[in-house]
């Protein structure tokens, strides 16, 4: 089945973002190019809720991701704003269920927020990477927000960038 | 100077403990046990808030820790409960700013909170070291609560566990 991987750039406070959805604490390097470009390939889908489609879109991902589908998970649209950029309007927990069932390659969690809470609590993630940049920002957008229960992790990966940032990568250990 | 070391086991969202302080999910094992027999002999110095003593008191380390002089800050309390626990309860900051100054060996931040956070705003912490667990705890006890200011830090250490866990260890970028 496929997989739904779930992860990014966060800071040792749990953060994503700065509230403003700053990301300037950023350390970008060859080493994250290099890893980002080895993970590209596995995937042929990006999924993510509405706000993280509007935050991109104002930092010129506007047009979804290139050479992937892309879904947009909204209640409040009506239409997608966008021809590459493929609208969901229903449950989100049971579209996801279908589309990991699908024939494919494994699927991106693109975003934080709600929409990967819901996901987390419905146990559809199969892999958690983050790479923990040696700042706090004191407050920001959370990585991982509160969640109903508690979700089990094995740890896969770690490697060490000379940036000072440490790539963390997990299984979830799903529940019986 | 004496630095002060701020850490513990935390989760991967950022968590020292469940919301009614529950520690179950820690996972103990001879290497961490040597990390914490190698540490303890640098530092002479236990400081912690009253919040962390009297959860400290209740498991059944109420005697304060053994051979290092012991301080507990609070303006509620009017004695020290304990003969062997020192109170402070003149300005934390200031008290703290003269105790680095003095000889002695590296001081103990236990705990996290109110007390870690002010420690942490007047740039008085000079390591950090988190052995970080697999497992999303969903809510509890942050590991680092909402500070005033980004605080830069710099990867001075990782260590992978055979249990899952990863001990990251930084020092603090201090202010110039």
């Amino acid at each position: 089945m496929r997989e739904i991987i779930f992860g990014g750039a966060s800071t040792l406070d749990n953060f994503f973002a700065r509230l403003d959805h700053g990301m300037d604490w950023l350390r970008w390097s060859d080493e994250v190019a290099q890893v980002i470009s080895d993970f590209w390939p596995r995937v042929d889908t990006v999924i993510m809720g509405r706000k993280t489609y509007e935050i991109a879109a104002t930092s010129g991902q506007g047009a979804g991701y290139p050479g992937v589908a892309n879904y947009v998970f909204s209640r409040s649209w009506i239409a997608s704003p966008n021809p590459a950029v493929t609208l969901v309007r229903e449950n989100t927990v049971d579209f996801i269920r279908r589309l990991k069932q699908q024939p494919g390659k494994d699927i991106c969690l693109m975003g934080g927020g709600d929409f990967a809470r819901s996901l987390f609590e419905a146990d559809l993630i199969d892999e958690v990477g983050l790479n923990v940049h040696p700042v706090l920002l004191g407050e920001g957008i959370p990585a991982f927000h509160r969640m109903s229960h508690q979700i089990n992790l094995e740890l896969k990966d770690v490697r060490q960038f000379k940036t000072g940032c440490v790539l963390l990568t997990y299984r979830v250990a799903h529940e019986a």
